[in-house]
């Protein structure tokens, strides 16, 4: 299934590295759960780092009910940015190094979830996607937190994709100059689960918690 | 040295994160290397993401002259948001679940860089950043390399930074809560070079590229 470009989302630079494919916009927005949200405010632009979930065809996130930027963006036309970096391409000219990357741009008009059930029913999502299970261990959310929880979404059909893999790709005449060329990989590292000393004695890591990946 | 927080950096929500200390912005600015670009195009927010660089009081990034972004914002208003997650923040409860987190927002009006050899001179920093010495050993840069490139900066004198670090801050009564609470750590990893199949038989890789830090 894929989404033609809209003006927006059609990637000028790079457009070989484009990519529409719904499928791709999906897992890449599953695989990096943090973005950033731009918005303009008297004209000028806002960018404010957020998490966000997928469900079906929509992004969610969520945030305070009084923050600048959901008070800005109910209605208003937003870009939503999620990207991570794989790896620094070493190539044989500065002009060509490069950045191994995912990142996927979408654009639309964030809609505010009004049903105290389902807002409930999404945050739940967003927590046991993080770690399975977890929403039933916490304390219930209470009535008044719920209200002052406001959760976003939109479709992610006018939306793009951009991935690089692999080696430096250099000029022709460049192979033959001696400098080393390849790639350092970067990963996010998820590492051990550090406990708070506040703990009661008897409370236990949950094993769902081993398995968080970021 | 601080700057005093305008309308648009005073921090809102979380006030008690904020931090408007020109070090501290400058430290975050040079410990995350990656940031997106926020800009209005026909009223409309586009955020890019793209690499920086420090230099003094300014922040530099780079793109091709014919870029979307690059031509959309020499003069215009950006908002350039650095960030890093540090960790997850497992709460007692839903509501307080949390990310610790470094993110710097930097709020004016690019510059570009004009005379070639300043414009030579900041690409040569922002490599040699990456990889000590790394530009010296390059091909070196063309002249209509150069000529594509566009080297952009601003000061970051409107700027906010917000950091959070540590354990839970939960309720006072969710302390009795029997639920295992903490924070699972993440950082960046920075995994061995991978030499390029098409290297020459006698390149070696340069031991400053196994300083890399990301």
């Amino acid at each position: 299934m894929s989404t033609p470009p809209s003006d927006r989302t059609r990637v000028k630079r790079y457009n070989w590295l484009a990519n529409y494919d719904h499928d791709t916009i999906a897992a890449i927005l599953d695989a990096i759960p943090h973005c950033t949200i731009g918005y303009v405010v008297d004209g000028k632009p806002l960018v404010t780092p957020t998490m966000h979930w997928r469900e079906g065809d929509r992004v969610y996130w969520h945030g305070s009910a009084a923050s600048r930027m959901i008070t800005a963006i109910e209605g208003a036309e937003v870009c939503l940015t999620a990207s991570v970096i794989d790896g620094l391409v070493m190539a044989r000219s500065a002009y060509n190094f490069n950045i191994n990357h995912r990142s996927v741009m979408v654009f639309g008009k964030p809609e505010k979830v009004t049903d105290p059930d389902e807002k409930e029913a999404h945050l739940r999502t967003f927590v046991n996607r993080l770690i399975a299970g977890q929403w039933e261990r916490l304390r219930p959310m209470l009535p008044k937190e719920l209200k002052a929880t406001t959760v976003l979404s939109m479709p992610f059909d006018e939306a793009s994709a951009k991935i690089r893999t692999g080696h430096p790709e250099d000029e022709a005449d460049d192979y033959a100059f001696p400098v080393w060329a390849g790639v350092i990989p970067i990963r996010q590292q998820v590492l051990d689960p550090v406990a708070d000393p506040r703990n009661l004695p008897d409370v236990k890591l949950p094993p769902e918690a081993l398995a968080f990946r970021f």
